[in-house]
């Protein structure tokens, strides 16, 4: 039987990329999804491409990246995020609930429209999890800088739920 | 009966704003405070104006906005979370103890005297809440830019009293 | 008889240095360790020397201060943040699990390495603790200012062992 979240998936024609490929010595003692009972701390994810790749546009957004590009490089994070909890989780209809949703965004001096690039990667996950499940606390604020320059980054915390 | 804590507020001669008033669109997805069995996940919160609104002075603290206004700033965001707190929970007393406080500082080049700035919200809490409900572990750094382009914006963690 | 983690690190010749001296007014109202229950929030913790005083080398990551001496002051960064842990849980053994780990870099413009930079704390949780206990996930990003102009800053969330 099909989950009932990779269904919803299907349902929106979405495909989760293949799990995030780190190169060797990328993260030295931290990995990508941590559990502890109930509890579920993913690190930071960016963008990447169908194979599991950092992929670009890379830059600040406003100047290289535009608000667009972000919005999608925002979903995309997202997208490996759920790639990573997959496969850490076996099952993602294990996730009881979003709690917090951590929004970075690589900023050129003139930007400052984050809620707006990070409202792609959160309405992805209401739409996936529906509103009760999905919806989280959120920050969204400009950054100095992200590893590779890529322009968004997003790190999370969620919930399994009791009983599957 | 008044709620414990709206008294203190009343006696420290502090009025909670409105609700804040966002505009339609801000945030898709997310929500200001997310509670899940105890635990309760504030979003970030900017300075309010007495009805709910997003207020200047904005800009950089070390430029635009000086040392004194960024913590009349910190104070007014944490006073919207507060009001953001009572909408969700009903009673402020509701709350059992304050864990960490995210705060976020739109710097100048120059600027560094996050924690100062900062100590305007985390006192507000103490004085508040009291030592042992109030006190908190917090972050305070410089973020190269904000939404609306206020000068400060802080997020939290908090969890539920057992019983009130 | 020795906590394992104190003889742990006393293999690996690592002394932690004193707990750090903050001069009075710096926090106020937050705590460099908040414990509710089993969970332990740790505010954000900058590079000590031995006395447990904010020590240098100052500035951005890519200009004044260079990638080994960012993963030095990362390191620093972590020991002191041990040291406040045993100060107030008196033993170190009674940490059960790393969870997060937030990592911010004072970061130059042209500079984004920051998983580099923060390998060197994560890895010497890892050392110290174990895969098992000291792996989490981790944030590692540019920032624009930290207080004191230090070029590395780290805040964590830990859990108590069911029992020691």
């Amino acid at each position: 039987m099909m989950s009932e979240i990779e269904q919803r998936l299907q349902e929106l024609g979405v495909t989760l990329p293949t799990r995030w490929h780190l190169p060797s010595g990328t993260l030295t003692g931290s990995i990508l999804v941590r559990v502890q009972g109930d509890r579920v701390f993913v690190g930071g994810h960016v963008p990447l491409d169908q194979d599991g790749r950092v992929c670009g546009p890379f830059g600040k957004v406003g100047a290289q990246v535009s608000l667009e590009q972000a919005q999608e490089a925002a979903r995309r994070a997202m997208l490996g995020m759920l790639a990573s909890l997959k496969a850490e989780l076996g099952n993602l209809d294990r996730i009881g609930s979003w709690l917090r949703l951590g929004g970075l965004v690589n900023t050129a001096p003139t930007f400052n429209e984050y809620p707006r690039v990070l409202n792609a990667a959160s309405k992805l996950l209401v739409d996936v999890f529906g509103e009760q499940r999905g919806s989280h606390a959120r920050l969204a604020i400009g950054i100095a800088g992200l590893p590779w320059d890529v322009p968004v980054e997003i790190e999370a915390e969620v919930t399994l739920a009791t009983s599957v």
